[in-house]
C-alpha cells in the first residue's frame, strides 16, 4: 500500500472513531471501540490499537497472572480481574480495612506461582497526630494471597514514615529486583523539605524484603539520621519503576512541576536532586532550583515542557521488531483537547538516547501505564472515567 | 453549551475534516477546507481556524501591506500576492538574477508606505572558490520596490560571508528594530566551527542599516578579528526573530538537533553557545557540549524533545483577550502521523514563563510561521506541498 492510500485509510479509521465517539457521547474524551491503525516513524511498522476492556475507573496498574487472567488496580481503591477477556463485575479484594485513599501499583511475587502473593501500594488515610479533625495520609505497602479467584487477607507489611496532610495527587510504584528484594517509591507528599530529609520516607525510593522488612545491605543501614529503608534520595512524584530486561539497572519516571519530567537510572545512596536541581518551573512560573549540580544525579532523559510521565516499560518482545529494546513512557499531559496524553517511545543506540517518537496522541487519552504482556504485545491503561485496557499489535 | 456537547461538536468537525481530506486525497497530510473549531486550555476561549488560501508551495513568511494585500514567500524561490482574499496565479517578482536556492523571510521597510521597499533573505548559490564543479552557497539579503502590483528591481544589499557547500535545510529571518536598523539571522550552514568563529557570519545574528551597510554602533565594530556586522554569536538554525511589542527586546527561536530547541532574548555582543552549550543531542544520539556555561547565555525557554520551532509572534490583539501578551511559536515536528506539527503557546506572568499549551496538533500540519495580522487575528503558514495561509479567530 502506498503512503497516500495508507494515510487515507488512517483518516477513514479516525473518522469512524469520531463517529463512534459522537454516538456514544459518554465523556469529555470519548474513546470508541476501535481498533485504530496508525503509521509510526518506522516505515516498516504500522500498528493496530485495540480495546481489551472498557469499564474501568482510572485504572492505575496491571499484573498478568500465569493462568492468563489479569489483575488491575483502580485508583479509587478497587482491585479488578479480567478473565478470558471479560472484566468481572465485582472487585476481587476487600481492602476496607486499609483505609485506602488512592490505590496505585500491583506486583506479583517472583514466586507467585508457588505462593500466590500479590503486593499493592496505596495512600493510607489516618487520623491527625493531635487527634483533631481531618485526615493525614502516607504511602503504604500491603500484601495478600490470590486463591484463583480473589485476593484474600490483604494486610500492610510496610507503612512509610511519610505522613502529611491528605492532599490529592500522588503515586507509588513497586517492582521486584532480580535479587528478590522489592523497590517501592514514596513520593514527595507535597512537602518541599521531605525529599532531602533522610529522616523522612517521602521523596525517596525504598528497598525492602518481600515481607516488608529492611535488607541489611541497604546503602544507609547503620548511618545515624538516615532511615534504613531508603535506597535513593531527592525524588518528586515517582510514576514508574522498571528493571531494564537482562540487567540490574533500575529505571524510574518522575514528574516535575512545569517542565522537568525525568527518567532516572537509580543507584544506591545517590541524591536525584528534588527540589534543589530541576529543569522545571513552579506552577506560578518561578524558576525552582538550578538545572545542574555536580553532587547530584542528572536525569538520563527529560521532557520540557512536561508530558506528565507515568508508567514505563522496555519492549523486549518479538511481535514488533523495530521496537525491541525501546523504552515506552506513558504521558498524561493535562488538558482535554489542547495538549493530550500520548505514548512516548525512546530508541537507544550505543551513544544513549537515539530518537524519540510521540504515539497515539490522536486518541486523546491520558496513558497511565504501559507494560509488555506475556504475549509480546504492549498493553496500556488510560486514566479516564471510562478507563480502558488497550493493546498494541502489528497492523496487517 | 456544556463540555460534553462542545466536545461532540469538535469531534463532528474533525470527522467532516477527515472525510473532506479523504475525498481530496491529495497528499500525505491532506488538509481540507475547514473551518475547524477547537477548545483551548482557557475555558473562556474557543477558537476557529479557517483557510485564507490553499495553493502555496512551502510558504515561508508573510507580510501584510497597508492596502490590505499580502505578500508571501515560497521556499522554492517565488514571491506571491494575495489580494481581496485571492492568491494571484503568477509570482510578483523576478528573482532569477539572485540565484536563489531557498527563499526565506520577507519584511517591509518601516516607511514602506512612503518608499515601497521590500526586503528578502535567501540562500544564494555561487560557484566554488576554486572554480570546480558544484555549488557553494551563503545567506543574502535583497531589496526591491513594490509598485502596487509587483516587487521590482530586486537586488542584493548584503551577502553574508557564510559560504559553505550547498547543503539543504537552512533559515534566515529579518526584522526591523524600533531604531530603524535591521536584524538578520545567518544560520550555522552545518559548519560546527563557524558559530563560534568571529571571522564568519555563519551562526550569527547580524545588525545592518536599511541599505545593507553596517551601523557604527554595532558591538564588535573596530574589534580585531570580528566581522563588524555581527550582533550576537553562537547560534544554530535561527527560525524566528521578533521584537516584543512596546520594548527593545529581540526574541529569537533557534532549532537544536535532537532536543534543545530554544527561545533566546538577544543582547548585543553575547554568545548563545552553539555548539558548546546545548540541551540537545546529535542525531547519532551523542551528547553535544554541556547544558550550561556561566560565560554563555542560557535560553529563556527550551523544548526537549524538539518540536522544531519555526516562526514566532507575540499576540497583542484584542480579538482573543486570553492570549494577549502570549508568545506563539510554530512547530514543525518531523513525522507524518506520529509526532506532528502544532502551534506552541507560552503565557507569562511576573515570574517569567507561566504555562505552555500545544494547539492545532489535530490538523497534522507543519506550522512554518505565525504572525498577528492588522485585524488582530493570528495568521499561520503551513510548510506543506499544498501549503496554506490559515487564520485563528474566536469561535462563536
Amino acid at each position: 500500500m502506498d503512503d497516500r492510500l495508507s494515510d487515507m485509510k488512517i483518516l477513514a479509521v479516525t473518522c469512524v472513531f469520531a463517529l463512534q465517539a459522537l454516538a456514544q457521547g459518554q465523556q469529555a474524551n470519548p474513546l470508541g471501540d476501535g481498533p485504530w491503525v496508525f503509521n509510526t516513524a518506522e516505515r516498516n511498522t504500522r500498528i493496530q490499537v485495540s480495546i481489551v476492556t472498557h469499564g474501568l475507573s482510572h485504572p492505575w496498574s496491571i499484573a498478568f497472572l500465569p493462568d492468563g487472567a489479569v489483575l488491575i488496580t483502580e485508583r479509587p481503591g478497587r482491585l479488578r480481574l479480567i478473565r478470558n477477556g471479560a472484566l468481572e463485575k465485582e472487585p476481587v479484594a476487600d481492602l476496607s480495612a486499609l483505609n485506602v485513599d488512592q490505590l496505585f501499583d500491583i506486583a506479583l511475587h517472583p514466586k507467585f506461582a508457588e505462593n500466590g502473593w500479590v503486593y499493592l501500594t496505596y495512600i493510607k488515610k489516618g487520623k491527625r497526630p493531635d487527634g483533631s479533625n481531618g485526615y493525614w495520609a502516607t504511602t503504604a505497602l500491603a500484601r495478600g494471597k490470590f486463591d484463583g479467584s480473589r485476593v484474600r487477607d490483604v494486610k500492610d507489611i510496610f507503612v512509610a514514615d511519610a505522613w502529611e496532610p491528605l492532599n490529592g495527587g500522588d503515586a507509588s510504584r513497586i517492582v521486584f529486583a532480580p535479587d528478590g528484594t522489592l523497590f517501592m517509591s514514596s513520593s514527595h507528599r507535597r512537602n518541599p523539605d521531605a525529599p532531602q530529609d533522610p529522616k523522612s520516607d517521602a521523596g525517596k525510593i525504598l528497598r525492602l524484603n518481600d515481607d516488608g522488612s529492611v535488607p541489611k545491605d541497604n546503602p544507609f543501614v547503620g548511618r545515624a539520621g538516615y532511615k534504613p529503608e531508603i535506597y535513593s534520595i531527592g525524588h518528586r512524584t515517582v510514576m514508574g519503576l522498571v528493571f531494564k530486561p537482562g540487567t540490574n539497572q533500575l529505571w524510574e519516571t518522575e514528574n516535575g512541576p512545569q517542565g522537568g519530567d525525568e527518567v532516572n537510572i537509580i543507584k544506591p545512596g545517590l541524591n536525584y536532586g528534588w527540589p534543589l536541581v530541576t529543569y522545571g518551573r513552579d506552577y506560578d512560573g518561578k524558576r525552582m532550583g538550578v538545572p545542574y549540580r555536580a553532587d547530584m544525579e542528572p536525569p538520563e532523559l527529560f521532557w520540557v515542557p512536561s508530558v506528565t510521565t507515568s508508567g514505563i516499560a522496555f519492549y523486549s518482545g518479538a511481535k514488533i521488531p523495530a521496537w525491541r529494546g525501546n523504552l515506552f513512557v506513558g504521558a498524561m499531559t493535562v488538558g482535554r483537547i489542547a495538549g493530550t496524553g500520548n505514548l512516548q517511545r525512546v530508541a537507544f543506540n550505543e551513544n544513549g538516547e537515539q530518537k524519540r517518537e510521540t504515539l497515539l496522541s490522536d486518541l486523546h487519552q491520558r496513558i497511565r501505564d504501559v507494560r509488555e504482556g506475556p504475549d509480546g504485545l504492549l498493553y496500556l491503561l488510560t486514566d479516564e472515567n471510562d478507563g480502558v485496557v488497550m493493546k498494541i499489535s502489528p497492523a496487517q
